[in-house]
């Protein structure tokens, strides 16, 4: 096996033992990027030269006996939204030309304290406002979109050209590319991890998560990445998640609430067919299976837009006022239509999520976790715009994959997405793991119970050659 | 001296010691509410005959050894915006014909659980939106206003139809008018006094805080309504402050800001002449004196107005489409203008609170506590609109006693008022004390010192005969 298709776990765990050096990992991964990334399309700038210098850095140190931990050496790419000083934070966008980070971001802190190694930043939809990222091409089928809006972390990571990368997610964009592209996302916790130095889309929705090969490659990430920033207005202070514990499988006594109503809705049959055969796997291992309704269903759509939408439109609005032009006409159009909502539309989104977070607060006292689909289809085509459901109704592409994953959103409930699958196409599925709030130890314990059973490793690489 | 004359600290010691006993104080102070109701229109309703049947509750379980403390057996008036079980809360509007009220409210709660005896409901402006309160007569001058939204609390406290009353504070309710009736109003830290079960007005700058004649009854008030409600949002948690020492006078080593913009401007030169004597006799108990900079100051009232309007109208949104007729002329015209806010401008208001908030966090290291001004000059002439200010500015009553209350609601800081002198009229004036976030205790010390050196006793009533 090349170095560049090895999880993050096992690759940090032959640098552990002196079986494999930094230099030699990155190089390997920087090699596969050359090999892939014109068909891919998945970073907007790889900084091969800094890359191999702290690998060498990282290196020497472990040769000294300064070993950090597991990321220690361990190349990964950055959604490019998120600042590392010297260097442009595109948000691939027009709009940011010019534009140099001051600073590095809280996360690109942690990493960079960490021992791991940038390699690059990567494609997001432009300012992270969108579900496609059409620079990027999806992992397994190059006529098909990344998702979005990490789309770049994502498809880097399922084709060996990122060892791990970090993502943002406002309304899915962890989740939704990482499912598309077959890998694991991590949605953490509303405030666990600090968005200081990331490019905001909606604050009140935004988070920043890994995105990995496996479970226990997430919860390695995680960890590094937890803590307190008192910079981050949303801050949750030192509250440090659990880890799950390697090779764990046994969820006896687990309940493990299963949708019946929103979640199922409109789905592809293969899709419900693969999540449906996973969760029947976490009742072999053990877990209770408890059908769940999930609450007021119908005001989810409104609500994550009600906020997000808005929100964005504020951020924005200086540059909207004088460079208008410089944007991608579909953020365009979104954020020139937030000029238009009231702050009565915004403040029934206000109170509809809090009402919405005491009602999963509730359903999160019947269940310890809750496992849906991540996304109700596998990749569309590129260029695809819209949906036509069996029951007649259609549905835009950008609706079709913020549906299911909005609900993390609204709530800042922890969500983990694992591949479940793959279509007859061979696309990938994805299972969405939920769990409440600061519940990341919980939610990563029973997807690592899951890619226990279902593999002896994950971390495949999508692009062959 | 009469019963219903007594501070709050006087009375409950003088219940204590077996000097009084609740039945004839709810007495002298019902009867006080006879004698001066109809001059003064203080209260909605006074629920005598439940007023006379809890103090002889108290009475009997004092003499019975089961002594519940200070507040035990002491009549006190809830503004009508505060739920009573079974009794309606008018919110002194038409809209709420017919209302009646399921449960008690979480400090009627408290209150009645310490054993206070409810005298009954004082009136509000309309939805606590506004600053007169027109159905009441300032407690000095039945010519002039009694300030406002608790408006009844105040002048039934001044004027000893009441041993002490809550009120709620937007935007200076409290404050504004205690200093016009010559009390102490102490609008708390937001989120560490429960709103449940009280009708909201914005609920991001809504506080519940008592109205007293001294500050050391604030202090006796506040412990009785200290503790975490799960059930409001905003609830801190079960941190209690401290309580001021009877009779501490020494001020050595505080740091006392005394703003050098903003506070003082557009000050009528009587009420900048008491305060700023006032201020000189914290000097004399030892205090040091340092002038600050009011961060932000222009943004204050925009703020103010961005984050109340909206959430207001979106409060009143269905009576407003349904009975708007049933409202006051000057709330509806408020309620309407709500509907007209764009969410960019709801949104910009949020930000500047954001940083207003920073900025006054910093002041606060820099200093213990800020001395200024509570409003910028004595009670307005009832029907009075606007104020001509020496400087050529004219400005509305409303905004007038709004400006220097605001600061401490946009950022939740705790500010105590407390009268310190009397204009040529004989009009109270009031002077602000504001402290770091959960710093009643240090404002309330400081209070506290300041009235122990001016007068033996405070609580003068305001009425004679």
């Amino acid at each position: 096996m090349r170095p560049f298709e090895l999880t993050l776990a096992e690759a940090a765990d032959a640098v552990a033992n002196g079986e494999l050096s930094p230099v030699e990992l990155t190089g390997s991964v920087l090699e596969r990027i050359d090999a892939v990334e014109e068909r891919l399309g998945a970073y907007v700038a790889v900084t091969d030269e800094a890359a191999r210098r702290s690998a060498a850095l990282a290196e020497h140190e472990i040769a000294a006996g300064r070993y950090r931990g597991p990321l220690h050496g361990m190349p990964f790419g950055l959604k490019d939204l998120i600042d590392v000083a010297g260097l442009p934070t595109t948000a691939s966008s027009r709009v940011r030309e010019g534009h140099a980070a001051q600073a590095d971001s809280a996360v690109t802190r942690s990493l960079l304290d960490a021992g791991a190694v940038l390699l690059g930043k990567t494609h997001t939809h432009e300012f992270a406002y969108g579900l496609t990222t059409p620079q990027t091409r999806n992992a397994w089928d190059q006529g098909r979109v990344a998702g979005g809006s990490s789309g770049g972390s994502a498809v880097a990571v399922a084709a060996g050209a990122a060892t791990f990368a970090l993502g943002t997610d406002t309304g899915g964009s962890i989740r939704v590319p990482a499912a598309l592209n077959g890998v694991v996302g991590l949605k953490p916790t509303y405030g666990l991890i600090s968005r200081h130095g990331v490019t905001s889309l909606s604050w009140s929705l935004d988070h920043v998560g890994p995105l990995t090969r496996t479970v226990r490659d997430a919860a390695l990430v995680l960890s590094a990445l937890v803590g307190h920033d008192a910079q981050d207005p949303a801050g949750l202070g030192a509250a440090r998640p659990g880890h799950p514990l390697p090779g764990e499988r046994d969820l006896t006594g687990l309940r493990v609430g299963v949708p019946a109503n929103y979640y199922f809705d409109r789905v592809s049959p293969e899709v419900e067919t693969a999540v449906r055969r996973a969760i029947a796997q976490l009742s072999d291992l053990g877990a209770d299976l408890v059908e769940v309704e999930i609450p007021m269903a119908r005001y989810i759509q409104a609500t994550q837009w009600g906020l997000m939408v808005p929100e964005a439109t504020a951020y924005h609005e200086r540059a909207l006022r004088s460079v208008p032009e410089l944007y991608g006409p579909d953020v365009r159009v979104l954020l020139e239509a937030g000029e238009l909502l009231s702050a009565g539309d915004y403040l029934r989104a206000q109170r509809a999520r809090t009402l919405m977070r005491q009602e999963w607060a509730r359903l999160l006292e019947q269940v310890d976790v809750i496992a849906a689909p991540t996304v109700p289809m596998t990749a569309a085509e590129a260029g695809q715009d819209t949906v036509a459901w069996p029951d007649g109704t259609t549905e835009s592409v950008s609706d079709t994959y913020v549906r299911l994953s909005a609900p993390a959103n609204i709530t800042g409930l922890p969500a983990l997405t694992l591949p479940v699958g793959r279509d007859r196409g061979g696309l990938p599925i994805g299972m969405q793991l939920m769990g409440p709030p600061m519940g990341e130890a919980r939610v990563l314990r029973v997807g690592h119970a899951y890619e226990s059973v279902r593999s002896g490793r994950g971390g495949q690489a999508a692009v062959t050659g």
